[in-house]
């Protein structure tokens, strides 16, 4: 072989480093025998998917030797009247990963800018890379972001900006202000990604709905995800809400049928079990106390969170205190790939898994 | 807006024309009010999947609150042990489109070509514009691959060339010499995707098998799906077996959880299922068999076909047959926008369905 197919990709593709995920169960009892082991790694809902969902992604199998919808017709027209938009502004993806990616493939070339703020989603440095565009990190404030700061890094080769409210890994927000302040500031041609997937847990009174901004901005885009309090991250279902003129390009973009059968029923069903959404609400807001308090008794300090998750500094390196979880059968997540070496990132789950999570956590500190 | 974000968008973005997929059963149904309504149109299997595969996705919805395990672990062991490959060789993908798309983003920048023949796959095109690359078509000799030419074409910009065989949507296919023959004239630096998605259909004695001349070529990315004749297309899964080196960077550029919980399960459980693809590959000859003896005695020209489907000449312009037909309740394919405007492409199904579509055509022209 006289070629090295490493150098002959793209130069950005070069520098992907792949998504390190949460580990899988399966993964942690095949390296340690463990059977009963605790996954608080991926802000997956700890009740599950709705029943309805669950149902209608079961009864879809009959149809699954045929192509899915790929306009994904009844989904959209769904979205659109539960979120009180047109069809015409949505762009469903596998995942919101795969629409946060859509926008970087329709806007991002060689030589581009993409802005995002440090301790942001790991995805959107990757997916700019992706595009051999250039990734600008702005220092985070108070692991938060630092929107006049990143107002400033917008540049002549600046396209897209990526924010997300609240932020994972670290579960801190902006308010309507801040945001409204911010798309003041940006010039129309470049594209801001507003990535709201934990949207659904917020409670803060001056949290900003993305989609009441779109008609003051059309270079808005709102991501949302089926993955987080509708309890589908299985199935890969995200969606994007837009001026109609980006939805077109990103549904260009866009693989046929980039969402499948069971995922398209799923999502359409879940929409409309609010009891579910309510009780997962509830059970994440009573998760968010128990985590707090208990990470507080064993002397932590945390980065306050309005999401499903809790970010805390263990005061040394946190690897060792996540391999010492994983030996208790608990898998979080370290953030050291988000350059927060010192950090672990906790999902709220439920109050027996949160309590294990807590014991094993105390013993492996020994505090 | 003082945007267009059209014109906003990369250049070769701007030029993509989505792909049109078959009509689906329940848009035709909506349209005219049909019920009973023939679907020949996606070249998808009339047996449906296997019933191991059906139970394994059934089985695995009690997951689909957790993340799909991004590595996809299990499949590609399957896959493995099934090819004879090592699984390092392996990229999954969202369907197989999943993993043409991946080889463009990897391989193709702005100013670079990519080649294909006339008449090939029209996903072929739409990945490498979508790379605002460009696409080189290179005229086809009987409707096939003329690979003679297609090596001509390639120059020093070429990075990509896409090659299907069987073709898809004329059905004809080249033999292993000519495969050969092509591939010593590639210079190494050039990915060569040989698309094998109807591979399981070809009873020809000379049809080449892509997997065994990976290791001779190493800038050989052989893709093949499981949604043909494993019969599972409304799940999504296709795979790209190449080079380690090459499944690297694809597997870099690959969404972490391109391919969901039901589709992992349902594709590993279709694998060990060899009865149910002995018997598809039996339902599918019978079927090619009585739509060709079919259209000959209607008078049709076809192309021979070796895979699911067969085009044929309606001897004056398809749109108005097409028309036609769908008020019959049968829905075909037509391939004006593959360059073939007087062709249709009909999927072998049942006895029974191809019956019905033979009626229809043969009242629908008179003949």
């Amino acid at each position: 072989m006289t070629c090295d197919y490493t150098q002959l990709a793209n130069n950005g593709v070069q520098q992907l480093r792949p998504y390190q995920p949460g580990k899988p169960v399966e993964e942690l009892q095949r390296e340690l025998g463990l059977r009963d082991v605790v996954k608080l790694a991926s802000n997956e809902n700890p009740l599950g998917p709705s029943h309805r969902a669950l149902e209608a992604a079961r009864r879809s199998l009959d149809q699954i030797h045929l192509y899915p919808d790929g306009a994904g017709f009844e989904l959209k027209h769904a979205l659109a009247d539960n979120l009180g938009v047109s069809s015409d502004r949505i762009t469903l993806g596998n995942g919101s990963n795969d629409v946060l990616e859509l926008v970087a493939r329709a806007y991002l070339q060689p030589g581009d800018e993409a802005v995002f703020s440090e301790y942001a989603f790991a995805i959107y440095p990757l997916v700019t890379l992706g595009c051999s565009a250039k990734p600008v990190s702005v220092d985070s404030h108070l692991y938060g972001h630092d929107l006049a700061a990143m107002a400033d890094a917008i540049t002549e080769r600046t396209r897209v900006v990526f924010l997300a409210n609240p932020n994972n890994p670290t579960g801190t927000w902006f308010n309507d202000q801040a945001l409204d302040n911010f798309l003041a500031r940006v010039p129309e041609r470049v594209i801001v990604v507003l990535d709201e997937a934990y949207f659904e847990y917020v409670e803060e009174s001056h949290y900003p709905d993305g989609l009441k901004r779109l008609d003051r901005y059309p270079n808005l885009v709102v991501t949302r995800t089926f993955s987080k309090i509708h309890g589908l991250a299985g199935l890969r279902v995200g969606y994007a809400v837009s001026h109609p003129q980006i939805a077109d390009v990103l549904n260009r973009v866009r693989q046929p049928f980039n969402v499948n059968i069971p995922a398209l029923a799923a999502a359409q069903a879940a929409l409309g079990d609010l009891d579910h959404i309510e009780n997962s609400k509830g059970e994440n807001t009573a998760g968010l106390v128990q985590l707090a308090e208990g990470l507080d008794a064993l002397g932590f300090t945390q980065i306050p969170s309005v999401a499903n998750f809790i970010a805390f500094d263990c005061g040394g390196d946190a690897e060792t205190v996540y391999q010492g979880l994983l030996r208790e059968g608990v898998i979080v997540r370290p953030l050291g790939g988000y350059g927060l070496p010192n950090h672990l990132r906790v999902t709220a789950g439920t109050a027996r898994d949160n309590e294990r999570f807590l014991q094993a956590l105390k013993q492996v500190t020994c505090r």
